[in-house]
């Protein structure tokens, strides 16, 4: 296979995946850094809004890779944003990075990237995508104006995609994602689907969603919690359970967490009064949002077990899959969006 | 994420296993190596039995990324081999190779990959797992007396089960992989399920399968063809029709395809005769078949579809999954086999 810039995109893109949906309100961001000779020094990803930034993260790397032990003990990405100003100015001279996005010029609660990348000199950045943020972008500019060779438009479309989210919320829109576990030959009843881990992962976007939604039926016969206990989070997401009949005993667990609300609707509307909604549900669910979902989440298990599937169109397009313990993840497109206008 | 040892071995592995059920009867492998400053040259895998191995794919690139411009026209890997041989000793000293599987030790259709990697002057080589193959193992051995440093075993479990199908065929046994395309939702019912992209790939392996087993009603129904006209071959599968009832109207096109057998039996005894055999079916086969499958390929589509879906209990491993086109193809070990005794 050709290693190119290309494949460089996709180990970045590869790596931001795995944070999809726990950036918010900061998108996904993979990036990569190629030492003087090419060599690959790390590959990192942003994971959530207030730690590092992608290229930071691999700035930090590739001074640790020199040899640097002090980097790694500094407490927090301003004072690691700093020390690296202070001490490697021009020091990645030949050195390339990539970014699945254009690196952010403004200070917000870290200091900006673009900046960084040029005091560090490096040679070359390729960058996926442009930022739909226009406070934070204006990097292209500023970088092409530094000896830095800028290469845009790697894998833009792959790169749009995994911030489309972002793109949304930039415009004040929301964003809104179906997620579903389910055994390799389609069967979502039974408790417990997913693994452990993917269970886990699902907790730590709860604590990251401002809304999840959830029929009746599930509530009265499953009693979940739905807060996002896995991810040791007190910041649970507000719920709405949506249901024709208001028979919902307010005595179960869902309603004894603190800090959220929690509506029993006959309508989605209360969906656009929040940003970022996770739905979790079964065919109902389906059925009723297929017209306002904008991506789908799948857990997709190794097994095949006797029940129920979703008996239902729709047409999807796969986005990207990666392995999560024993299960397989795969975030899609929902293609038929506002097609069919069913929804309530 | 940490680029270590582990990371291009992972690398060399994807790069295999799109090749797996391809290269019968030799083994899958993949092979990467990096330049004197760790600079991936390149990576590739074997691709067919006959044609070059992946280590020397592998080294005509390394050859081609030094300015060399002849060896891409020598017409057969063992003109490329000799090639190397007499114009790159020691050429490649300070480079690192990484192999899922020992090189070869003996001169089969194409010349030994260890003797080459040995007099290229790699300095250090990376194997994934020994060669199962009595004859043309050995290498291990050879290159440690070499001035190449080993290192044995990274990701040794993984690279085992890419090779699993080989390891039975040293063994005299029969390799019996269930290939299944599906949608999202499980549903497997409806006309040309996957992509015409898995379709043609299906094609290929069954120009390399010498059995295919399937059962009387997918004939009764769609009375396929079940040749391998997408991969332009003249070397289709014998076909082992599994039915209870011999009705089957032998005027149908699957009878009239040259240079084959077609079995019609209420058992699957016939499996035994043979070395690399594929079953597709659906739930009655996939229900008789449990206990002897190996591998299951699945082929899942990013659709939901209504119909029918594969009603059974079924615990499998996955193994390996990647995109193909608009599918998502997926290898699974059947951790269940020879449990239930249920086969008849």
């Amino acid at each position: 296979m050709v290693v190119d810039d290309s494949f460089y995109m996709q180990l970045s893109l590869n790596e931001a995946w795995k944070y999809q949906a726990l950036t918010y309100p900061n998108p996904p961001v993979g990036s990569l850094i190629l030492d003087a000779f090419d060599k690959i020094v790390t590959i990192d990803a942003h994971k959530e809004a207030g730690s590092a930034h992608a290229e930071l993260l691999c700035c930090i790397e590739a001074a640790k890779s020199l040899g640097d032990d002090k980097i790694g003990k500094l407490s927090s990405p301003i004072l690691q944003h700093e020390y690296l100003m202070k001490h490697y100015k021009d020091r990645f001279k030949d050195y390339k990075i990539f970014v699945t996005l254009e690196p952010c010029m403004h200070e917000g609660k870290t200091p900006s990237c673009a900046l960084l990348i040029k005091h560090l000199g490096f040679s070359k950045i390729y960058i996926g995508t442009n930022d739909p943020n226009s406070e934070a972008s204006g990097a292209i500019d500023f970088l092409k104006s530094a000896n830095t060779k800028l290469f845009f438009g790697i894998l833009k479309k792959k790169c749009d995609k995994l911030i489309y989210p972002f793109t949304k919320w930039q415009k004040n829109e929301n964003f809104v994602f179906f997620k579903l576990a389910k055994h390799q030959n389609g069967v979502i009843s039974g408790k417990r689907v997913s693994s452990n881990k993917s269970r886990s992962l699902v907790h730590k976007m709860r604590a990251k969603i401002d809304l999840l939604v959830i029929g009746g039926d599930t509530v009265r016969c499953d009693k979940p919690i739905l807060d996002a206990r896995l991810a040791n989070s007190n910041n649970p997401p507000d719920i709405l359970i949506y249901t024709s009949k208001d028979d919902i005993d307010r005595n179960i667990a869902l309603f004894k967490i603190k800090n959220r609300k929690v509506f029993i609707e006959d309508s989605l509307k209360k969906i656009n009064d929040y940003s970022f909604v996770m739905i979790e549900g079964g065919e109902g669910m389906f059925f009723h949002t297929k017209d306002i979902v904008d991506y789908y989440l799948m857990f997709t298990t190794s097994k095949f077990k006797p029940g129920k599937k979703i008996n239902l169109d729709a047409n999807l397009k796969s986005l990207h899959c990666f392995k999560n313990c024993s299960d397989t993840i795969e975030w899609f497109e929902n293609i038929d969006k506002g097609k069919s206008k069913c929804t309530s």
